[in-house]
């Protein structure tokens, strides 16, 4: 039987609250047993010390048990939601299907979990390597034989802590980094070109020491956050699937840099929402979720125009650069509850980075 | 004769950094005997232990007079460029023209500044009543006898440190708030009342016992900024006027929550800038400076979805505020030099804030 | 028979972080079913949005079920390892013992969770007097008729968070205050004066309006500390009791400033520990806990020298307050592992705090 | 003639308040035409974006020009008062003396502002050699034959930052890091190992990789801190010498770790201050200055108790030792005023650092 994506965005009130999980399952708009993955906007600093993506998994780890949900599923927590971003989750059920085909195609996801990392592995073309081969598991998963229907990769990665980089060394290996918010980057971009590998953006030899340079190569369609709280991937793959049914439909987007708005509308419009000034309120209601990467520009510039980010000692520059784009994508949609993840790292090109939009198509049976 | 505005959006390097200004002076771009304002956007964290306005302003003080400028040129710098904003500065030149009557207005500004206000007074009726006062001269001294026509105040005012508290409490007397932080908050509060009443926008009697209330009545022109390094005020107004030539032009807009982008949209469009999507770089040449408040909601929600904002004790909210609206205006804009300030109490309904523009006309001689 | 306190100090490797814990119970050491307290240093910002704390709290919430400890364990996160202070639990157990009578008395802990406040009672009066009630219940059941038996009562206290405050505006109520991290100072305001009622150091009606005045009454052997996940109380008492017995005492000192050692040092002295200069490896074995509050001056110095830590906008005082605190009793105690806890209002002078301190004695037969 | 050193340690309410020297001026305590050398502990956050150093640096070259100073003062600003430290100016004159010789030594002190430094040699090699052979010079001008004879050696020295960086690759050149943070720790370390070159502690081929290794070799008298407002050096010398005289002597002490107070108190009483517990009032007026370096240890723990200094990313690891080290320092002595720069990288043992005191002799006429 054919297989159908359902996405559900719902309003978190802490890293601990699952009352809204709990009153849509009440409700029965969900199933737990069909949950394949939980993404989670938490409102910490996403960097180093931020506990509250591992109180969050903690906390859905023990509701998913309660509500004797299956066991895999894939958690990714994603530190951050500064400016005026709201914390949220972005809850994915794959349920059997039974409407007719549309005549085109249909979101799908799929996910894995795989195995833990060696931390002196952290940040090197050995966890590109594994990413890769894990992509490639989901497309076989999901009967997707084309990457270009690939829309959007979501890699939870691991990072180098004290007591992980001193346990390497004590064993008599070395690590990416000592600068454990630096192995946080470092993660994430060879996390993304291993998901460029995958959707043969890049080949592996192009990848030899351009891990962690900015100027190096990038994935259209990688959006990777480390965590403390893991030491192998959570990889959570959305395309578009012949063999899959429904009316969601997934897009992407690549901005050149932190105001390149213009891909962005044009992918909303591909997907039936009018993405020439503000969503208005019906329209914003089919944009299902929004997920993007932000960074700041390593010329320190945004369209030759000095940016501080990188000079800034108090705030992070992952924290500066997510208020700022989560500004410029609300405006565009018109609410707060985007999945703007910091460190674009290898992840689109320098500055810019990936967007995918999930929305619910006016007409359902229309082919995407 | 008749006088005209002009006005240079100059980038800085840092809150020392007076070459752009020097540059101009050796281009004959600026003169430096008619700038009566200078308002810069600096890169500190804009809020009580911000050393980047005091730095500024002294550098540019010794500047004017290396310069030999007039001797009451108004400084008005406001920290915090968060997200991707650029520090810059605007520098506001009145010359003598003798350019025709356009058959409408131009865009008109005056200036003056306060004698110094009692440290007891800061976040008090009395500040408000002072500023409204000197609001009124600068009115006159313009020749806008429609308040309508006054499209943006800009108030520096003095905030609370903890050696003027102790002075004012040593002498017997009482302070606003021993909290130098919000002590911020209050004396740009009582500033923008002040404008309201000079406006028109509100009664005295309907003040009492406002202050500091987000709920209570605000000003749809006014945008204050403290900052430690005054006792009296700045203030610098923008209008239109009929007694004035030249090209330029200024309109505004209120923000009713962060994203409220249609009246700022609107307020291009009336200026001749087409507000549809992203400005195109031709546009964007014409868009000579953007002016706007941000402030975080007090009912902690932008659209019903929660911010966390209020409730971050890592990154104080006008912070947040900045490079969120910050984000927003600049994809409208498409660039990042804008004058985003923090703390838009009694400026603008709460969560939403005013934004001027100042544009130069693509046909000078239409009325504006 | 007469009951017995063993305290543990245990290393945390993070709020979620059992490991000691599991590895002292395996060992013999710790009696799950006789814990009645578990105090925890953990390394969040100690402030609004510290959630490390409640993610501290679930975590051993989980772990004591595990382990089928009883129901009432007092759970007291404090928040904030700044500088070098380190992450650890103090976990309280109350045994039955058949040691011998001593002749003098013995470290005896009671605790009590009190019943929810109402938010809008958070730093006021009904407060006070709900903490008062709560610490004489506990003084019953510990045997201790004098007061001045009690050296330390730790209290974790509610604060108010943006939706608090909403609720209670909603229901046509007020709050103490609209400044979610100033609530947190009231409420441990309020907190320490109840604790100073029960004790007799004030009288009820001496407390009206001072609640939140700096110069206003305090206690001297109280600490609180604030967190969002609890709206009633946590309330520890720490005393001597001549009921009790075993070779751990508790005594106390109170800093009149930052930098006042000698009170500490004396009462080191008192429990037999040489408090000259450091102390030796030996000596710093005896020493089980120690626990103290600091807090900024509010006058803005100590000993007459500036300090900045109420001007600073990127960092708390609180949190500037622990780490220099912290690194003054480091220096006389010789290890990190102290229970350093910001946000002293109330709790002694201001600027100082009080300081307990629990050893061993070296022979544990000699009275108190 | 004879030279003699004077030390004014001078309190500073900002980073622009002069009115202590000023002061100090007309009581004619200071003769400005003497001034070699002027160290401010600024209140910034001592990163790379920190303004007050700047700031204070402008401040006190318009001072100095206004008091017809001489040219050539050596101006070290070293951010960061975290904790309970405060602001403060130690202004160093040199007068001639006419004092009889005191048949021993007194304090000497020199400095020279190197030439600016290529951006891309900061942190590497080239920068150790620049400040050795400057080291060198000082020497011979003090008439300091025994490198034993030299306590301190205070280098101030630039940092990368995102322009600098820009600039250097631009012209095809590579820089040391491209993180700026770390730049400071990279100018830092090699200024340290240039220092300890000079003073006969390491030799060049020792040098060769160890340049940002925490287990490298390091100095015992030297403190650099880095800031943006240079490209050179200011390097200035403290020593004893018998071609000097007057009653200050200087004396170093090198802690193990950030609780290793024995040296500290061992150096006070070789200057006739008793260390054994905090100095009382009277010994305490002899100490002039205390000059210390505070550092996280790399291996994240103090005495084995984990530390989270370098897993926060809201507060820089420089920020919490300088707090910390300030408080174990403080206690010893009894005042705030003490100048604590962080970032010790080469400057002392991991995690510890070097502290030179300046005392004024009980009796001066006794050889040190």
């Amino acid at each position: 039987m054919a297989r159908e994506t359902r996405v559900h965005r719902i309003a978190a009130g802490g890293p601990d609250d699952m009352s809204g999980l709990t009153a849509a399952v009440e409700r029965g708009d969900l199933d737990p047993a069909a949950i394949v993955a939980i993404l989670g906007k938490t409102e910490g600093n996403g960097c180093v010390n931020d506990f509250t993506r591992g109180f969050a998994t903690a906390s859905l780890q023990a509701w998913l048990s309660r509500q004797q949900a299956g066991e895999h599923v894939a958690l990714v927590m994603s530190g951050g939601t500064e400016g005026a971003l709201s914390p949220h989750w972005i809850v994915v059920e794959v349920r059997e299907s039974d409407l007719p085909p549309a005549g085109g195609t249909a979101l799908a996801v799929g996910r894995i979990r795989t195995t833990d990392l060696p931390p002196a592995a952290i940040g090197r073309l050995d966890q590109a390597l594994a990413v890769a081969g894990a992509v490639h598991r989901i497309l076989g998963e999901l009967c997707i034989d084309d990457p270009a229907d690939v829309h959007f990769v979501q890699v939870k990665c691991p990072l180098l802590t004290a007591p992980r980089i001193a346990a390497v060394e004590a064993a008599g290996g070395t690590v990416a980094t000592h600068d454990t918010l630096h192995s946080m980057a470092l993660s994430r971009g060879a996390a993304a070109l291993g998901v460029a590998l995958a959707l043969g953006e890049v080949t592996p030899d192009a990848l030899e020491g351009t891990i962690g340079d900015a100027a190096g190569p990038w994935c259209s369609r990688a959006s990777c956050s480390a965590g403390s709280e893991l030491l192998g991937h959570e990889i959570i793959v959305f395309g578009m699937s012949a063999a899959w049914r429904g009316p969601l439909a997934v897009d992407h987007a690549v901005m050149a840099d932190a105001l390149d708005t213009a891909p962005v509308r044009a992918a909303m419009t591909r997907l039936g929402l009018d993405g020439t000034a503000q969503l208005d309120e019906a329209t914003r209601s089919r944009l299902v979720a929004l997920l993007a990467k932000a960074e700041a520009a390593h010329d320190g510039a945004v369209r030759g125009s000095r940016h501080v980010m990188l000079d800034d000692s108090d705030i992070p520059a992952t924290r500066h650069a997510r208020a700022f784009v989560g500004g410029v994508l609300a405006g565009l949609v018109g609410h707060t509850e985007l999945f703007v993840s910091g460190g674009a790292e290898h992840q689109g090109p320098d500055g810019g980075g990936p967007v995918a939009i999930i929305a619910r198509r006016a007409d359902p049976r229309r082919a995407s």
